[in-house]
């Protein structure tokens, strides 16, 4: 048995109970305060952070070649950051030397190190939350979580499925068949877990740790040794993440190198190298459809995960609420600028109108209820900027643009006046336009007029369908308008919320009850973290010899 | 809750408790007894076969555009038997159109129908027997064995597989999120399973529904609808099965289609063009590497789960019941003259011999004492037929002919005297020579002499690794050697048996204890039945709304 995982055993239990239930539980505390994280928590995240700028980031022992890291603040900081990194060549072989060491160590050895790592990261959640903030342009309370404890969760929801399921079946058995009247036959039995290989995780530049961390423990936690490979503008969280699992790894003897870094720079990129590698029999991929096809074109004999493109929407038919549909609604659309792969991006109304509780609405006056409530959640400059933060990737300004001139524009897009910002814009467009077919990341709603409710509810589970969709939303009065969408969104593969208003939205999943992604559409083919998503990653092999009498 | 569900809810519980211990299991008995399966049972499944010969054979509501068939039995039999079949257009159409009701049929109620499937096919088994005799070429007691309780055990591992992953988390939650000192947030969140679309399972020409039954069984479970492409030359047992899958459906009221078959002749094949069709999502192939590949190549989003083309190994390197060795090798070799995907086709020994418990053996001693062992076993005819069975392919009696020239032979290989036979042939070839290093499918037995124990270990544990084997066996009486074979078959993802004597043999893979191919070498890239078997086969999508107050 392992120490660290004794240690942390009630945190995995936690984890193995509520994945059975999908009831809420959390072990890692998704609010900034020092009541909780330390009196000093806030203030010593504040010094770690600003002790790692504008020097290099040191990962003890970590092949080093050369220096690489051009990551640039979306709000304005200068980072000044540099890796260690290395060629294709010494990763692959620096990873395949830990492979065996790695992957002998017990399960319970494995899983210790994963728990603790996690378990650590948590304490340095203000850190990674600015890390987190400087390299996906959050807002600092979204960064906190969605980079500290919901990233945290993930990766424990993660290690706890792959625990599961490696101890799904006995280890050793006594097989013993019966023969008739004469002695029966008595088998031996062991069972050994044999990893896959090298895994890959590309990591993405809006979440990093939130869709790098299922991945990358499920695939060390299964004994693979991983390579991370962090989008070359957000590399700080996933360097953090990796140089504490080195921290634990070296305290327990067990071998550094099973974590590496795989940094690069936007005009010299080294995913595609990795891809290539014979060696590595694993990836999980976060990023556009594009480049997940390559990927799999590319990847031969490896495991491709992926998280991709789709098209979320929201379907409007009625509401009892209109306010509170409305600001719930502003919310989700204005949370990180709609950057999220679970962020609404079509709204379908019937063109006659929707009956709500404040009488009926017109097409228009739902989308000028929910314009409202937009500028009312934005008014003050200060929350505007810690709802919508910063567009990361200036592309998304150009996207905007072309959206503007695609319809009629319901609401303007904005500033919030600090850093690089755009506020939600809402275009109306026609059904049979062709632009709101496609994913228009960043923030831009299309406003889409449908025939009927039901045309609204098989319009968007259609293109789900089509071009894969995370999230999905209704509002509606009638309970089999509801059950129609059930079913076109459960066959289009999509989660599907009904209803929401107050402090919960579509945009949000948590781990441990939500399956994130459904695997059922373009969309991507994983669920975080459902058992196809580890009992993949290792194989079984057995060997078995007569019993001694 | 379904009634077939209850009836047979032993079954599954038993299944369930054996695949997590790993202890000997088996609801179906392997001996094809009259006191077991009816003092009749012999007599009618003679004359249910006898019935069948000849005739259109009857699936009652299955699209019929033409018959065809042009099965041959190896035995010699005439068997002039025609099926309904269809084009790909008409089988795709009706299987799509009874998807949703078969997907939305509850899990008990899928998992009804399948048990109870099953339970009818085993009072069957006689029929199959001898299905699976004209069609495999087996003798009797395999055929019945392997088409028989053996298949059905097989089957009943997907299901209780697929059931257990389905109802391994809520279907239902209530999701209660604290906020401080505000009321809470409640969800009340419901998940349904939603299948891929339609399944491909391929069969093989030896080993129909033994091999086939494992996707088949685990497809239909998790709500995919199932087209069952049988090999040309072996349809007899898969269309029964099919047939009776169907009945039960029927009664259940449950659409019928859910399960079809597609027969081809082998001069105008059909299973390319169901391989490519866009809504085949699931494919199940036993078969050659080198299709294997084309249909990766060409099964577009299909997940596809293989066992290929493989070389098992014996390695003996020492023994202390050089006798019992002998004859226990001696049947792996002959049963079903090495037409199994278990045969073992490589013996490596040391060049300078070994120890055994009748003093030291040079390296011709092992395999004259091997070769005796194959000449006792079949000295009666009418016993080397019931071993040996027959020769379904002619093209192993040409790669036997290629074999015996690459070098020294050491035993000749012979004939049965019933049907088109061939019994092993044993040829010593250097270990530099390549014939042995390819898959050799049928009676043969390569000789290969090592350098040394551990050189042997070494170079069939290479070989495995590097071209796929499902089986491999040891004999050593020194635990060091144990031990590094036992490192290096697991590294080639190779279940190892260890100094097998008796009633227990290599070639043998007990559902419910073994998993069958570890997926972690070339010779398959699926287990039978582990989780990742059966977990990518669904989906589960949620719909979640506030709760009421």
């Amino acid at each position: 048995m392992s120490q660290l995982f004794d240690q942390n055993r009630a945190l995995l239990e936690g984890a193995l109970q509520a994945m059975k239930t999908r009831e809420f539980w959390t072990p890692f505390p998704e609010v900034p305060s020092g009541r909780i994280y330390g009196e000093t928590a806030r203030e010593d995240g504040e010094k770690a952070f600003a002790a790692l700028v504008g020097k290099p980031f040191d990962i003890p022992g970590h092949p080093e070649e050369k220096r690489l890291g051009q990551e640039v603040s979306p709000w304005g900081m200068d980072l000044d950051l540099t890796y260690p990194a290395a060629s294709r060549e010494t990763l692959i072989s620096t990873s395949k030397a830990a492979l065996e060491d790695w992957s002998n160590a017990s399960v319970e050895a494995r899983v210790g190190v994963l728990l603790e790592t996690l378990v650590r990261l948590n304490k340095m959640s203000f850190l990674i939350g600015h890390a987190t903030v400087h390299t996906t342009g959050q807002a600092f309370p979204m960064a906190f979580q969605a980079g500290g404890p919901h990233a945290q969760d993930r990766g424990l929801e993660a290690v706890a499925a792959a625990y599961a399921e490696m101890t799904a079946t006995a280890d050793k058995a006594v097989w013993e068949k019966p023969q008739g009247r004469n002695t029966p036959i008595v088998l031996e039995k062991h069972w050994r877990i044999v990893p896959r290989g090298i895994s890959l995780t590309i990591g993405c530049n809006t979440f990093p740790g939130w869709n790098g961390y299922p991945g990358l423990f499920a695939s060390l936690a299964t004994g693979n040794t991983a390579i991370v490979k962090p989008h070359p503008m957000a590399i700080l969280p996933l360097a953090i993440t990796v140089k504490v699992l080195r921290e634990v790894l070296a305290e327990e003897g067990l071998p550094v190198d099973a974590v590496l870094l795989a940094v690069d720079e936007p005009d010299a990129p080294v995913t595609k190298d990795l891809v290539a590698a014979p060696d590595v029999k694993l990836i999980d991929y976060t990023g556009s459809s594009a480049f997940g096809d390559w990927i799999r074109k590319n990847a031969g004999d490896a495991l491709v995960f992926t998280e991709e493109t789709g098209v979320n929407s929201v379907v409007i038919t009625g509401t009892d609420d209109f306010g509170g549909m409305c600001d719930n609604l502003a919310f989700s659309l204005a949370l990180y600028s709609g950057q999220m792969c679970t962020s609404p991006q079509n709204i379908y109304v019937p063109e006659s109108g929707i009956e709500t509780d404040q009488g009926p609405k017109t097409f228009d006056e739902v989308f000028t209820g929910i314009a409202a409530a937009i500028d009312r959640l934005l008014a003050d400059p200060k929350q505007a900027s810690g709802v919508c933060g910063t567009i990361v990737n200036p592309a998304s300004l150009d996207r905007l643009e072309r959206a503007r001139a695609a319809g009629r524009v319901l609401r303007e897009s904005g500033k919030t006046g600090t850093g690089r910002s755009a506020t939600p814009l809402i275009v109306a467009v026609s059904r049979d336009d062709t632009l709101h077919r496609d994913e228009c990341f960043g923030p831009v709603v299309f406003a889409v007029a449908s025939k009927s409710a039901g045309d609204a509810i098989d319009q968007a589970a259609s293109l789900a369908r089509e071009k894969g969709a995370i999230t999905a939303a209704l509002y509606a009065s009638e309970q089999d308008l509801i059950d129609r969408a059930a079913r076109a969104f459960a066959h289009a593969g999509v989660n599907l919320s009904v209803n929401l208003t107050g402090n919960i939205f579509v945009n949000q999943s948590a781990a441990f009850s939500d399956f994130h992604v459904t695997g059922a559409n373009p969309a991507g083919n994983a669920s975080l973290t459902d058992t196809a998503f580890v009992a993949p990653r290792f194989r079984r092999v057995m060997i078995r010899w007569p019993k001694s009498a």
